[in-house]
């Protein structure tokens, strides 16, 4: 009787517990609804006016510089840029921080901010942006996965973790034999990327992002085994088993990548799309596929089939009717600066600067030139140096600049300001913003 | 022995379950260690100190501008001050940024701003908005809501939203005669606002602000039934549905007017007071109602009867040993802006200049000089430019400027700053701030 009743008491409180965790659940719910600061998205989606304005933005990767000796001059300043300078008389200028003073973000972050998506909040998983860069369309609930060729030695340990740092060449073709895996209700993508590196996608229901990386990040040792962090990745992490043992087979004979380590398991990113955000119609004209990639993440149409700006500039004229928001991403100002090649640097500005009067003959509502982040030649790297950027429109209030580079955007009209905030300064001077509150 | 095995499965469960919120409430506290920041509300309580300075803040409403045609001057740059190009000799200025970068602001979250409190976290919902606009005294606890008088046909679908805009010499005595509705336990105000609008507070004890409008916001359909959002504004509907039975029938004889919809039902918002946040003993001299009540509603005591500028300065002058903070807010800056009418915003902001010297010779702390937006004369509207503002006291250390406008306040001492920091850089300057942190 004692332990029947101890049980019922016992069974009682913990009922009442758990009754009182789910009220206090709701309230917290309630509270949260009022007492949240509101977000820049859930602002503009309600602010968001429609209207027959189009937007520009031509993002110069990487544009931002530093001089080669002290007192010298950057790539932007040593360019000569009539058309850009022309624009900075007309517009206002300022200084964009691509994440927080001092952090240099990578394509993704970089490109992200510029996109109005505040990137220490959305953030897109290694796997996600690899698969991305390749030009991998992702789809909802898939889960994409880093790969690395590796050697095994005899007792089944990692001997390599990089097979020999083996050629594109070489790994090509095996990886694409790894498409003979077949696992029963599971689509399965292999896709080549460059040297000891290639993609999986996994597609089927039930595939959660969160398992372990199986790259034991030493020799010596065997690779793991895939694990899954949380209940939703379980299928995941037996699947990438799987493939795994079957992978083990086909490569076996090989000398360097006789196995390969699986790392940065994500999903999809979940970002809302520009058409929601803003109430944009966005088009992406870009060269390489992880700007491409970038733009599609973000619900935008990656158009034409351009390979130089001249041609990029082309298909902005073909389609100019057909949207209310152009992306143009020049890819060379960084990959000039990553290579410390500032002569090439200063040519590839100069092209960007000769394409203006094109942009300015289709007479946009904004013109915005930017960059995801500055590339030095100097350091031949990313930098977290914020990125001379120019908006002008027909009520941007211009400020006294009547030229455009490191040294003017700083006491420019914009200040210094995180590039999250340029979409609403783009879509603010196109016209398309409500008041906010009455 | 099923009834026992079943009742152990239960109980097993709920022991599981109990653990696994346990373990989620460590995870949790230990994550708002962590993630929890100190918000500024929280710093200025902590850091508040007090003394015998005063503060004078000077709100030019809708101070900002822009150039009619592009290369010319703004409004502030037009206009002859030579007592505010005085006091920026002595003064730091900078770039006020009313919400976040491309965000126009309403009076609301403009003067929300300004007052130090984050206007995406503080938000004043549209009923109390209009009642505070027409200088309604809420309270604790009451439900304002904006109604339209509207037109019913012979089935009672609505066949004009707003009764053929009546005029407001028609609607008052209108308004008026909803007095008449009694509802036991609940204390109704109605007042007349303009046109077909008018305002209804409920007061009474339970009544939550969240109820959807009853306006369908379309013709040829009745008018939607209060409904709440949740349960804590479940009386508020009732006390709604019997306030409209009772007008239908005090309205029914009138041939446009013969109804009226209910919209932004919304509780007194909840804002700590000055004195609190601050420990400030604050005033506001305006003359409209809506600044007024957007002062009371931080707990600002409203004083004066002034209807000029001039005036203004007289009550500051009377009242100056009664307070520590005065707010004195000037429209015509922004019905001029309003209006398009440049030239007569110039001679507005020489109005202003013109009475600086009264406000000098009463020596206070800090006086600061800005706006709660920028109404732009070329727009005729708010908007999101940046509100140049001056700051001086005797430790503000002046920049090098010597004139106050968009464009020297760009490249001022305060740089570009969000409206909602003016009021520490305000308490700092008057030595009411201590260190934070030892």
């Amino acid at each position: 009787m004692d332990s029947t009743l101890k049980g019922s008491a016992c069974l009682a409180d913990l009922v009442k517990f758990a009754n009182s965790v789910k009220q206090k659940q709701r309230n917290k719910k309630h509270n949260q609804q009022w007492e949240n600061t509101m977000d820049m998205h859930t602002l503009t989606r309600e602010l968001q006016l429609s209207n027959d304005s189009k937007i520009v933005m031509l993002v110069a990767d990487g544009l931002g510089g530093l001089p080669m000796t002290p007192g010298g001059k950057t790539e932007l300043e040593s360019a000569k840029i009539p058309n850009l300078s022309a624009l900075a008389t007309l517009g206002v200028q300022g200084a964009s921080i691509p994440v927080k003073p001092g952090i240099a973000p990578g394509s993704g972050p970089g490109h992200l901010g510029l996109f109005g998506y505040d990137p220490l909040h959305y953030q897109i998983g290694r796997g996600a942006l690899e698969a991305t860069g390749i030009g991998f369309e992702l789809q909802e609930g898939d889960v994409a996965i880093r790969c690395n060729f590796c050697t095994l030695d005899a007792n089944g340990n990692i001997s390599d973790r990089r097979a020999g740092r083996i050629s594109s060449e070489e790994s090509a073709p095996l990886a694409i034999s790894l498409r003979q895996v077949k696992i029963p209700g599971i689509e399965i993508f292999v896709e080549p990327v460059k040297e000891h590196r290639f993609v999986v996608v996994f597609r089927g229901p039930g595939l959660g992002g969160n398992v372990a990386d199986t790259d034991p990040q030493k020799t010596g040792v065997p690779p793991l085994a895939p694990k899954a962090n949380d209940k939703a990745s379980e299928r995941t992490a037996e699947v990438a088993k799987e493939f795994l043992v079957q992978a083990k087979k086909i490569l076996a004979s090989h000398p360097k990548a006789n196995f390969h380590t699986m790392r940065g398991f994500a999903n999809k990113p979940a970002l809302p799309s520009y058409q929601e955000v803003y109430g944009l119609k966005a088009a992406a004209i870009a060269v390489y596929p992880m700007y491409k990639g970038l733009a599609r993440l973000v619900g935008m149409d990656v158009v034409g089939q351009a390979q130089t700006l001249a041609e990029q500039i082309d298909t902005l004229e073909q389609l100019w009717s057909k949207y209310d928001f152009f992306f143009i991403h020049f890819k060379y100002t960084d990959s000039t600066g990553e290579d410390g090649n500032f002569a090439e640097k200063v040519k590839r500005i100069e092209e960007l600067d000769s394409i203006m009067p094109r942009i300015a003959k289709l007479k946009p509502t904004v013109t915005i030139v930017t960059g995801d982040h500055s590339t030095p030649s100097f350091l031949q790297s990313h930098s977290w140096h914020p990125v001379p950027t120019l908006l002008v429109s027909d009520c941007c209030r211009p400020d006294p600049h009547t030229t455009f580079n490191e040294s003017t955007c700083i006491t420019g009209g914009l200040g210094h300001f995180e590039a999250q905030y340029l979409m609403t300064l783009a879509m603010a001077n196109a016209g398309r913003l409500g008041k906010y509150g009455a």
